[in-house]
C-alpha cells in the first residue's frame, strides 16, 4: 500500500445548476414574475450576507450551453446547513420554474504534497483564508470534476508519495503561473459524489480557462493520470443582471 | 479456476432513492400536505417497529444534490417482504409526490476472508447481529455500489484466494482504525443488483466517509481491483426533520 | 479464424418489463380498475394457455426496486407471434397504467460445447423439452444480459474451439451442481438484441442466484471473459398476487 | 499513414425509428383514426412509388421491443430529400402519436477491398443495382451500426491495406455462404451519423440474422476490430398489417 | 512534461441545436404562426448583421435525424455575448415549440503546429479572416466534437512537440487536399465544454464530409489519437427554407 497524502478539509460546498423553462416563465402573470424575482433577490442576498459573518460563501452564474442555465455555488460549515439551503430554495415560487439537471457535492480540501511545515491551519490565517473561502467575483466562472486514473500501466494511487509529490509540484507550477488571472478552489469529493475532485477556477477572461487546463493536459499528472467530467463555465449574476435575465 | 471465497448472507436490504416534485407539493391543499405527512409518519414507524422485533431495521435520510431527496433503507428477511414495502408504500398518496431515479436491492454479506474458526453462524449471536443489523442512528449516512475489475492484469477473480485474503487483510486494518466513527454495513448484489456489492457507510461526521474512501483508495485492494458507482450522501431525518423539511 | 461452436435454437422470447404509474392508478375509477385487473388476468390466462398447446410459455413477476415493477416472459415459435403479443398487450386499457422501460428479445439455445453424439432435435424429446421450455413455476426470476469479451487478450472469440469447450465444460459443472435449485434457460441474441445472451433463473430461493452467480464469477469463463448487464429479480405472480399488488 | 480504401457511394439512406403513444392513440377519436391511418397509407404509397421511378427506396417494419415500435426506411439519392420526408412525415397527424427514439443517417456504400478491376460504377448495371438498391420484400429486418476498433493492439485504421484486404475477404466469404437467405445492404456513416457504418440484414428467417452475425464474430475481423451499436430487428408492414396493428 | 504547442484564439462559438415540437407547432393558431416565423426571421437576420459589422457570424441549418431538428451556429468577441443570444432566443415565441438536446461551446482556434514565423496575429488580415470567420454559405454542415486520446500507449499528450508536429503536418495535408469542397473551421474547447476541440465542416457536397474523414481516419493521428463524439449533418436555412420548413 502507497502512503495517502493528507489532506486538509473546510467548507462544504454545492454546486446547484438550474434549467428555466423559459416557456412556464414567459407564461406566468408579469406582477408576479416581478414578485418571485424580487424575492429570489431578497434570498440570494440573504445568502450572501454570510460571507461577512465568515460562515460560508455565495455565487450565482448564468451558465452557456444547453446543460444549464444559472448556478448557485454555496460554501456552509455543515452539511446540514447545505441540506436547508437546497430546501429552502426548493421552497421558493422561482425554483417551480427550474429544473436540476446537475449538482456536485464536495469540502474545500488543501492536500499536502506542497504542504510546507506543520501549520496549525485551526489558527493559521493563510490556511483559514484558503480552506473557508470568500468566492472571487470574477466575471466568469468554470467548474469540472474530475479523477485520477487507476488503469492499467496509469495508475496514479499506486505510485509512491514521492513519485506524486514530484508530478504535483510540476502541476502547482503552472497553475501559479497563472495565479494573476485564475484563481483557483479545489474540493474533495472522494466519498461524496461520483469524481474524486472538483475544480472551480474564476476569472475576468474566460480564455484564460482554456489556456491554463490545455497547457495543464501536456503535464504528466494531467497527461497520464486525469479523467475529466464535464466542463461548464458562466458569467457571475449581479442582482441588475439577474433582473435583466429573468425580464421577458 | 480460483477458489470462491465463502460468504454468510443475512437479511435482504433496499436502499430506495425518491425525489421530491416540489411544485407539486406546494400546489397542494395545505390540509391534504399535513394529513399525508402524518401518514408517511405513521407508516415510517411502522416500520421502525419491526426493529423491536428483530424482523428487520428501517432507515430514513435527507439525500445531498440533483441525484436524490429522500432515501429510505429497508432491511428485511425475504424478498417477498421488500417488494411488498415497495408496493405499500407506492399506494399511499405521499409516493404520488415522488419519482424513483435510483434504487439498490442486496443482501447483508460477510465475506469469509477474514472469517475465524467455523462459528455456527445461526447460534453465534455477534454474528446474527451483524446478519440481522440494526441500522445505525448516526446523523450522517453514504452509500454507493462497487464491483472488483476484470480488466486486462488487474483481474480480482483470477487472484488465488491466498493474494486475495492478504489484500483484504490489509484493507480491513483500514476500516477497523475508523471502527469508532464509521460503522460499515456491506451487503452484496451479485445476481441481484447491476453492480457486485452496496456499501453503506453511518458516522456523525461525514467528513469521515471522505477520510475513510480516500485512504482505502490507495490500498491494492481498492487501487487496482475497486470500480465504483455514485456515491449518495444524506442526513437522517427524524420525524420532526421530516416535518420541517415538508413544510412549505 | 476460429471455428464457431454450432447451436440448436427453439423458441423466441420477450422479456417485457414495465413500470406502473401508480399515481394514474389511484386516481383511476375504483370500477374501471377492477374491470382492467380482470381483463388483464383474463389475457394472461389465454398467454398460459398456450403451455398446455405447447405453443409457448408465459411467466409473470413483481420486478424489485426502480428499475421495473413488472416482467412478462413470452415463448413463442415465432419472432411474429411476440410481436403480436406486444401489440396486443399495448392494446389493452392495463397497458395505459405502464411505460416501458426495457425489453429483451431473443432465442433459446443449447450450444453445442457439450453436445453428446449428434441426436436429431426435432425428434429428441430431451431436446425438444429444453429448446421448447415450459417456464418453471418457481416463486423467484433472475434475468440478466451478457457478452463474451473481446478486449486485448481477454478475447474469447480468438480462442480455438478446444479452450472453449475446455473452459465452458468447467463453467457447466457449476451450474450442474445447483441443479437442484436453480434452473437456468439460456437465450441467444447475437443480431436480435443489445448483448449475445440473456440468462433466466428459476429458484424458489433467490440467494441462490447470487451463490450460483458469485460462484461462477471465479471461474477463467467468467473471470476474463464475461461482461454483464443489468440484473433484474422479481416474485412469481399467481393471479391472487397481481390482485393484492393492484389493489389501491 | 496506411492506405484507405476507395469506396464507391450510392442513396442516402434515413433509417427513422418511432415509438406509438397507444395511450393517446386509443382515446383518439375512431373516425379520426381511420383517417390518420388512410393518410399514413397513401403517404408511404407515395414513398413507395419513387421505387418505379428508381428515384429512391422505402420500407416499413414493425420492431420488436422496447426500443421502437415502427422502422420507416428510406433512400434516397440527396440529403436535401431526406430531410424533406422527415419533415413531410413530421406535418402529418399519425407524426402526433409517435416519439422519435432513433435514427441513422447513411450512405450505400461499396468498399473497394473486393473490387475487381475498375468498372465505371456510373454505366455498371450490377454496380448501380447495388449503389441505389430496392429494398428487399422480406418478412424480416435487422439493423445495427458498427465500428472498427482503435484500440491498443486491435487497430483496425493501423493496419496495412493488404491486411484489411485478407480479412475482409475471409469475412465476405461467410456473408456469401448466407447470400440464399440473408440479404446485405452496408451502408456507410463516417462524418455522417455516431458510427463507421450501418448493417441492414433482410431475410425470410429471423435466426438467420443470430446465425450469420455469430458465425461472422468468430472471424477476425469481428473477434478482433468490430464495435458494435444496438440490434433492432422488425417485421415488415404491408397495408393490411398496417392497418391490423393500428386497429384498436 | 512535453511542451504545448501554442495556439491562437478567435471568436467564441456556440453551436445551438435543437427539437421542434410538431404537435404543439401544428395545434398553434396559424395567424399566431406566421407572426412567430416572421418574428423568427427578424432576429435571425439581426444576427447576420453582425457578419458585415465584423462583429460575429451568424448560420442557421436543418438536421438530419433525430438527434436535432436545428441548428444555430453564433461566433461573437464575448462569452458574454454569445450567453445574450441564448437569453434572446429562448425569450422569443418560437423558442416555446423548441426544446435544446445539446449545443457546444468552443473559441476559434488556430494551433501553432504549422504556423510559419511569427506574424502578428492582431494585424495580419489573413489569421484575422481565420480567427473571425464568416461562415460560409454552403448547403451544407457537419459538426462533431473530438479528444485526443490519453489511452495506455495511445497518449497524444506525452508525445514531444516534434512527433505531434510531424504527424499534425500529415494530418492537415489531407485537409489541404479537401480544400476546394470542404472548409474547416476548428474551435477549441478544453476548459469550456465535454470535448477538446469541436470540427465544423462546411460544403456543397454531404459526400466530401465522409471522404475527407474517412481518409483522415487512416492516418496515425486520427488512426490512433483520436476520439469523436456525434456527428450531426444538415442543410443551410435560407428564409425560403424555414419558411417552407415550418409550414404546416
Amino acid at each position: 500500500m502507497s502512503e495517502p497524502v493528507q489532506t486538509l478539509d473546510g467548507w462544504y460546498a454545492l454546486h446547484d445548476f438550474r434549467l428555466i423553462d423559459w416557456k412556464a416563465w414567459k407564461q406566468a402573470d408579469p406582477e408576479e414574475r416581478k414578485q418571485i424575482v424580487e424575492e429570489f433577490l431578497e434570498l440570494t442576498a440573504s445568502f450572501s450576507a454570510v460571507e461577512e459573518a465568515r460562515n460560508g460563501s455565495y455565487g450565482q452564474y448564468s451558465i452557456v450551453g444547453h446543460k444549464a442555465d444559472l448556478l448557485f455555488i454555496h460554501m456552509r460549515p455543515t452539511v446540514e446547513e447545505l441540506n436547508q439551503l437546497e430546501h429552502q430554495f426548493n421552497k421558493t415560487r422561482f425554483a417551480d420554474f427550474l429544473t436540476s439537471p446537475y449538482s456536485y457535492f464536495s469540502v474545500v480540501e488543501l492536500s499536502g504534497y506542497l504542504a510546507k511545515g506543520d501549520a496549525d491551519p485551526d489558527s493559521n490565517p493563510y490556511l483559514q483564508k484558503r480552506l473557508k473561502p470568500v468566492l472571487p467575483k470574477t466575471n466568469h466562472v468554470c467548474f469540472y470534476p474530475m479523477n485520477k486514473k487507476r488503469e492499467g500501466n496509469d495508475n496514479w494511487y499506486m505510485l509512491s508519495m514521492d513519485e506524486r509529490r514530484e508530478m504535483m509540484k510540476s502541476h502547482g507550477m503552472i497553475g501559479r503561473a497563472y495565479a494573476d488571472t485564475v484563481t483557483q478552489i479545489i474540493t474533495g469529493s472522494v466519498g461524496l459524489d461520483d469524481w474524486e475532485w472538483g475544480v472551480t477556477l474564476f476569472s475576468d477572461d474566460p480564455l484564460q480557462f482554456k489556456k491554463l487546463i490545455y497547457e495543464m493536459r501536456f503535464d504528466e499528472v494531467s497527461a497520464r493520470y486525469a479523467e475529466f467530467g464535464s466542463f461548464l463555465v458562466g458569467n457571475r449574476l449581479t442582482e441588475q443582471k439577474v433582473k435583466d435575465m429573468l425580464q421577458v
